[in-house]
């Protein structure tokens, strides 16, 4: 029971009306290996570049994550991000990306990483998430990111690369795109005629809604009065989802096990925005994750109460 | 137990990508008081002209709305709203409004509307709304809406017309406005500071959101794979909240009872989207309404089962 995630490691400098770091460890892959990190072995394959330090891998490996398949690039420099947010937290403004290490990236997996039970693909450029997918042949749960950019300059990897995993995440904004559907239950429909048999639409602040050939199921975000920094909000609440359907090889991939996993993801990325980048998740407790999942199980659920209406 | 509403009775131009209609019976009390039809006895106070004929009487009618509280005006055009939707069926596009009748419009409430146990201000001028709030001052329960332009044209009277009233129902952006808060919880708290015990921010396709000083829940939009024309939403879904309030008089406003409120204003909102303006509400069933509250109680409940997490 081992959950791979490839994906970008990276160092992010990130301005919110709530403050501003200005190097700070983030990336899809690394966002994500922490959530999972309490679910499960995680594995985490990406570049680095020399400036990539012990003080990052210790972030990691406290966590358990297994680093091995973390690419030092001699010479080279690890990717950077740069964005603002304005008040309003949906919308992410980037200042500056450099690609260094990541430009020249061909993710080479280690046997242990090829041969897990469960893999993400986190958002990086579909050809390589097609490579990755084709190399962990045996996985019994594959699952992907993307985003818009894909979709605008690589559109047919993109759908191949969909058609070959269990389950597509992606905001619902670029669920509708990807489609040219506007509504969102036939986007996620045509999603599923590719291949997936799972769609999860993310909706920022809104939450996210689940959908598979016979569930329709949506959780809102855990409403918080303060969000420091939602940068990997997205990946922290997919390795919630996915680190939570890695933990539970025996259970049926349905209704029951899927909307417990939506609320792991929902609670892990909530976390996540309270403050900036990995802050948060890298102290987290698993009886603090435990207790938000019951405070939204709380928050959500209403008794149906058999009434005498009028016609 | 009896609940008055005061608001616009209209005829309204849809364009939708879906189809459209040159002149249909709408308005936000019209909507409202369906909705609240199959929980209540309903009485409607608004302003129309000569042009509202008995067939648009008999579609309050035939719900048992009573509309002795209607004034026709003499000489008058009832009030017109022209507006457009692009596939994008979130934002409304007004491409003509003629308030006609409305425009001189000074509630006048029979005893029996005075005399009501439950009172929804409707969107309409913020001073009107605190004239018919003032006359009812034995209501138990009073909830209003708003929108952007008295935000912007009337802010003084809005925030007088809120601290009267026991509940605000508004759209989450319109909330961030009136408040000048970012953060849905603490815009929330702010106007519950103001009087208010209850906030509920509607979300569109999202769903809507409560709040109270100690309760937050949130229920998604039921999902459709057909939306006809969202005009008439928002009404329906306080029809439904408020109306479902209305028909128990004996249980405390408390969470059990508002979480249904909800769940049935989102069962009333998801009908009226399906077809054209009233065309779906009009004949609804009671059995339909209950159908889609169990289904919607299914697709929003998990069973959090205890997980050994890694620490």
């Amino acid at each position: 029971m081992s959950l791979t995630v490839v994906g970008s490691i990276a160092f992010d400098a990130v301005r919110t009306p709530f403050g501003e770091r200005e190097r700070m460890l983030g990336g899809s892959a690394v966002h994500f290996s922490l959530a999972a990190s309490f679910f499960t072995d995680v594995r985490v394959v990406g570049p680095v570049g020399e400036d990539f330090g012990a003080d990052h891998y210790e972030v990691l490996g406290r966590r358990g994550v297994i680093t091995e398949d973390i690419e030092e690039i001699s010479g080279g420099k690890t990717f950077f991000w740069r964005g603002h947010y304005e008040y309003d937290l949906n919308t992410a403004h980037t200042d500056d990306t450099q690609l260094n290490v990541f430009g020249d990236f061909s993710p080479k997996l280690s046997a242990a990483s090829r041969d897990c039970d469960v893999l993400f693909l986190a958002n990086i450029q579909p050809d390589l998430q097609r490579q990755v997918r084709d190399q962990c042949a045996e996985a019994r749960f594959v699952a992907m990111d993307s985003m818009n950019l894909w979709i605008e300059i690589s559109r047919d990897s993109l759908k191949q690369a969909i058609a070959g995993v269990d389950a597509l995440l992606l905001n619902d904004a670029e669920l509708r795109m990807l489609t040219n559907e506007s509504n969102l239950v036939r986007a996620a429909r045509q999603v599923m005629s590719w291949g997936p048999t799972i769609v999860v639409a993310k909706q920022g602040e809104y939450g996210a809604a689940l959908f598979t050939k016979d569930t329709f199921f949506a959780l809102p975000a855990f409403p918080l009065d303060e969000v420091a920094d939602p940068t990997g909000a997205g990946d922290s609440f997919a390795g919630g989802f996915v680190g939570y359907i890695a933990a539970h090889p025996e259970q049926p991939l349905e209704a029951d096990l899927l909307k417990r996993a939506m609320a792991h993801g929902t609670a892990l990325a909530s976390y996540n925005v309270q403050e900036f980048g990995t802050e948060r998740v890298a102290r987290l407790t698993p009886a603090e994750i435990t207790s938000r999942v019951t405070d939204l199980a709380q928050i959500t659920a209403f008794v149906d109460v058999p009434l005498s209406l009028r016609s």
